[in-house]
């Protein structure tokens, strides 16, 4: 095979605060797109990327044990992508065939393992880039911490933070069609829109327009919270644990206002644990993916009927993939954040 | 039936930081030993009080709904207590029976119901006031916590702070039958002692003698913590965060170092339960005591073949009542206390 160009994303040294979109540089280089001899790797070239905000957390330099490596500064960026297969030493995949999972930011990558790629079942009435978002580990996150931790029973009361982002919208939704009560919180009008017009909830709030968000969750949860799906953390949790229902439950998947600050700001109720008899689980759905076909047979029929749909803003280009990632930790993204790398 | 000489410890206010013993008065007044007519209730001396950490938030006045409800200021405080039956309303109980549950700190107590009181089956081998600790509510605490809400497995490291208590002291001693390695911290050498040598914990630690419990507990943890029993909260808290392993589990029964603050700490460290896969189970034992006689079956036998041992600090007389219910809370107590009313 042929020498290609290959534009990469590097991360140029660890980040402290919030990150830039210096923080990394574009590179080209040229890759020989051949699997060494006896490999049993694929080569990959991406179609999408996505960006997600447990990425932060490996930009870090890690001092302590972490469940995520750091990336090293110098190399490209990784994270979970849509690829399509061009060479494949694993009798399992061949050439053509599109696959989801941990992969390089990068136009053509090389993984010297299979392990932890999953196979597509193409069809053309769901977007490929599916699979960075509903169809692919945001979608487990929301059906993992949701359905396997949470126990929604109908007529609970539901609170979903970061709520339009790629795990809150199905959370919303999918409490919804269990039947229960589902306020959002988001942090512009547009997305509180969303919530309540595209997604269903049956409230949305702005919670950059509340002074008190104990006071604002008081308000549309008069009868307190059952279920509350933490993507936030820190004073936002404050005012959840100040509002919970006896046996309330909170999943935690991450803590994303927490993870540009130097010093994690304090959560002070937390003896509201004792008198709720409430629990908050923290779960990593990297431990979950035995239940990703049983995950797919609920959420693929949802997604053709119409019952659960799914926003998505693409940036396109791979040159637009810093700023897309950089963009998740003040909100700018309206939905899942995908980069397009290539259509095909 | 004669009129008796009623001695009663009143709260004279609701208190605010930590309660003082002038926060109680001793009164006396008489009492008529006998049910109303056609009453289910009973009429009952006293013989053991509980001092219980609980009982401070009774103290405060709840702007929040709280699990308990607050005492009434010029009232008898109430509590657990070890008590006789001198009059029943109720078939299943008769003169001369002894219960423990739900009294007054009072010598007499009449009250229009039974619900809530245990029989107990009186054995000359068993201490009576063990059914205000061991076999009582702080052994059930232990039980259902340990038990129930963190599945010890063999091998496992468990954390117990307030260790020397009366439900921390029970809990290392289960976690050891289970085949646990278990650390318990307490305040003093005394107690740090009566941990390694009287309830057998593989360790134990004197945590106002440690100015990093970061460190302590990694110097005592050096695999991490499996369970961590809460009875604490607050900064203690923030360093067991720092040293979970991998699918850790805290039940949480109390936050003692919390109940006097008028705000409580910040606890900063709660992403680390995304990262170790952790949870934090809060829990009121009231819920659990369809268990009851399960756990005597389990511990009876083990405290009457010295397989279990329990250390009370008994404050003679209802005078003395007051001291001691503050004393829990500058860890005055050695063990579980109690106050002595009667002894027949």
């Amino acid at each position: 095979m042929a020498e290609v160009r290959n534009k990469q994303v590097l991360l140029n040294d660890y980040v402290r605060g919030f990150p830039k979109e210096s923080d990394m540089a574009i590179t080209s280089s040229t890759l020989k797109l051949k699997l060494p001899e006896g490999s049993k790797g694929v080569v990959l070239k991406n179609l999408y990327l996505s960006c997600d905000p447990y990425m932060r957390g490996r930009m870090t330099n890690h001092e302590r044990e972490s469940y995520v490596d750091s990336f090293k500064p110098g190399s490209p960026i990784t994270g979970y992508g849509v690829c399509k297969v061009l060479e494949s030493g694993d009798p399992n995949l061949k050439e053509g065939d599109l696959v989801w999972g941990m992969t390089g930011w990068e136009e053509y990558t090389v993984l010297n393992t299979t392990q932890g790629l999953f196979k597509i079942q193409h069809t053309t009435d769901i977007p490929l880039s599916y699979y960075t978002g509903i169809l692919g580990m945001p979608g487990m996150t929301a059906y993992v911490g949701l359905y396997e931790l949470c126990s929604p029973k109908k007529g609970e009361y539901v609170y979903v933070s970061a709520a339009s982002g790629a795990v809150g919208q199905l959370v919303g939704q999918f409490a919804k069609l269990l039947g229960c009560y589902v306020v959002g919180s988001a942090g512009t009008k547009e997305k509180v829109d969303l919530l309540k017009n595209k997604f269903g909830f049956d409230e949305a709030f702005n919670y950059k327009e509340e002074a008190d968000w104990d006071a604002a969750l008081k308000r549309y949860f008069p009868q307190g919270i059952d279920i509350y799906f933490e993507n936030v953390g820190g004073k936002m949790l404050d005012a959840v644990l100040l509002n919970l229902r006896v046996h309330a439950r909170i999943a935690a998947c991450g803590m994303i206002s927490q993870y540009n600050l130097e010093h994690p700001e304090g959560v002070h109720n937390l003896t509201q644990l004792i008198s709720k008899r409430a629990n908050i689980v923290g779960f990593v759905v990297g431990e979950y993916y035995h239940l990703y076909q049983t995950f797919l047979d609920l959420v693929v029929p949802g997604i053709k009927e119409g019952k659960i749909v799914y926003v998505e803003d693409v940036a396109e280009g791979l040159d637009s993939a810093p700023r897309a990632l950089v963009g998740l930790f003040s909100g700018r993204n309206v939905g899942k954040q995908v980069v397009l790398v290539s259509h095909d």
